[in-house]
């Protein structure tokens, strides 16, 4: 991969607002974007050059994308990885490469790969059947989580064990499908490493977030966190094998656990930007978007350094109706993604509240 | 004029950088944009839910354009007056308001205006003949400078008097337009103030910029600028004047001379979002491009407190193709405008060194 020049075309799979900030960041360089996605109108389509509006599975409608586009990139981790293999077969140049999307669409896979790359997890099991789960539930015990292998984000396709009496129930509520059984970590904080590798192997790793959820949705990211210098480290050191383990270009996020021993857990890994590092935008000299343009084009990797602290909120469902009363808000940006319907629990936007460096917390 | 809603349409005359720049700051709100102008696939339009091609004269567009837009604003100032009256006539909501436009688009009445609202000026003349401009010398003296009274920007349509052997030929340069003689103005910094105002009146005033020419065009702003209180409070005063003056809604620049006994002088007012207010994107809470937005949408006015200080340059004509070098560069933020061509001269794009308020300058 050399560089692209200014004003090459990036593909970006996916229409929703991670597409669409990818977009905004790209533009920001001086590249068009062509979106691809099933949405007319969508979210990442309002902002960008040209847009084809298709389904995943259209390789017609994929055949003609390609041809516009200098490289392909995309903005959800359930693509699927017939389609990367569809473009790539075609010559496309597509970047972060699909073996990082197949590891990290199936938990299973994921946490062999952490566990093969010397990084801690939750202790897990296989579950395809009732009889895996009691036999799982035996070395785990209770409580433990079951989650689909594939397609879970936000808390779905995961229920909570708490007894024998659970078991039926839990393979039903997340619909009979390939699972793992994971036993509960007792973790005191959850953290994000936002990171980014360039195709000639630089990294660099954005300040470390602290997570905070509500109903299994993240709901606000602080960062720079105020973290010990081991947990950075361990942090820093985890983001390394992960981008390395993958042989990835772009921006990742890994979410960890941070338990009471001060080790750190794998969670799970976002193989795209993510929600966690959404701060970057304004507290960064470079925010995550950017970064992952520019590793994906060939370019220089930017600048992490920090500038503000972040207090990131997500918007959720109808709390975007407020938008006037968050407009009038001091040392605050707004960054509302388009959308028409706020469904319940739909990410609408967000909003970085930005706290000068001495008044951090 | 009532808040628009999320989600409405804002319609931008004008198709440059500067309008893409409003459109990337109207998109951040969850806005949708619709850009009017020449030339396809412009700046603008590449970042725009959608875009109508065609001149500012073209009365059938202007009608089909204004059906889409809940307000309409433009983005640079010599938009004929002719069109806002069209589009105002057919109802559209036009802001800000055309007077502002007729104004500042004669530089003898932007002068008169100045003067009525007891700001203070270079002295000046009206000059339509060789006859005016003998006159208008032995009363303003030598050097002065000749402006054409329309239509004149980044050094064009001007040109400087040092003795009477200029008289024929200066006014042949200017092409014998109606004109305006000013005497030369001994001023020690040029400095801008870009400010905004609300439908209801409220103001906000940007920290002040020092402004660096190189040819005639701006080569860099360093803002927050250090300057005395003196200035700073006289510099808002005269932004208050100009935007009650005009009964003006949204961004405007106002150029100051301060000169050597620390009154200012007024040398230009630019009615829309400009290049000196180009360091808000990375420097303020809020932007000049988002500011206007939110103006013109009857929003609340955004936070104009400085985060950094910021160092902006402008690149023109083939500056920009050092990008992957200027892309490498620590704790600098870039903004590309998509355009082909880098003509001399040309607007490619502007970096955005950040400055930690500690270190400033």
């Amino acid at each position: 991969m050399t560089q692209l020049s200014l004003g090459a075309t990036i593909g970006i799979l996916g229409d929703g607002q991670l597409g669409r900030m990818l977009a905004q960041a790209a533009s920001r360089l001086g590249f068009k974007v062509c979106i691809f996605g099933p949405e007319r109108y969508s979210p990442a389509g309002q902002v960008s050059f040209d847009q084809v509006v298709a389904n995943f599975n259209d390789f017609d409608a994929l055949t003609s994308f390609s041809q516009f586009c200098d490289v392909i990139t995309f903005e959800w981790e359930n693509i699927p990885v017939e389609t990367l293999e569809y473009l790539i077969g075609l010559g496309a140049n597509v970047t972060p490469n699909p073996k990082a999307l197949s590891i990290t669409q199936d938990r299973l896979s994921e946490k062999l790969f952490a566990r093969s790359n010397s990084i801690q997890t939750a202790e897990f099991a296989k579950v395809e059947s009732v009889g895996d789960l009691t036999l799982a539930l035996k070395s785990l015990g209770y409580p433990s989580i079951l989650k689909t292998r594939r397609e879970g984000y936000d808390g779905k396709g995961q229920t909570w064990l708490k007894s024998e009496e659970d078991i039926t129930e839990a393979l039903n509520l997340i619909g009979n499908k390939p699972a793992i059984l994971e036993a509960k970590a007792s973790f005191i904080d959850e953290i994000s490493v936002v990171a980014v590798r360039s195709y000639d192997g630089a990294i660099r790793v954005f300040p470390i977030g602290i997570n905070y959820h509500k109903n299994g949705i993240l709901d606000k990211t602080i960062a720079p966190a105020i973290l010990s210098e081991e947990i950075i480290d361990s942090a820093n050191d985890i983001a390394h094998k992960v981008l390395n383990g993958l042989d990835y270009v772009g921006v990742l996020a890994v979410e960890l656990f941070v338990m009471q021993d001060r080790t750190l857990w794998l969670n799970e890994i976002a193989p795209r930007v993510h929600n966690s590092g959404h701060w970057t935008q304004d507290g960064c000299v470079c925010d995550q978007f950017e970064q992952h343009i520019r590793a994906i084009v060939g370019w220089p990797l930017g600048d992490v350094t920090a500038v503000v602290q972040v207090e990131m909120t997500n918007l959720l469902g109808d709390e975007i109706l407020a938008y006037t009363k968050l407009a009038s808000e001091p040392m605050t940006r707004l960054h509302f993604y388009g959308k028409d319907a706020p469904r319940v629990g739909r990410k609408m936007g967000h909003i970085n509240r930005l706290i000068p460096i001495n008044d951090q917390i």
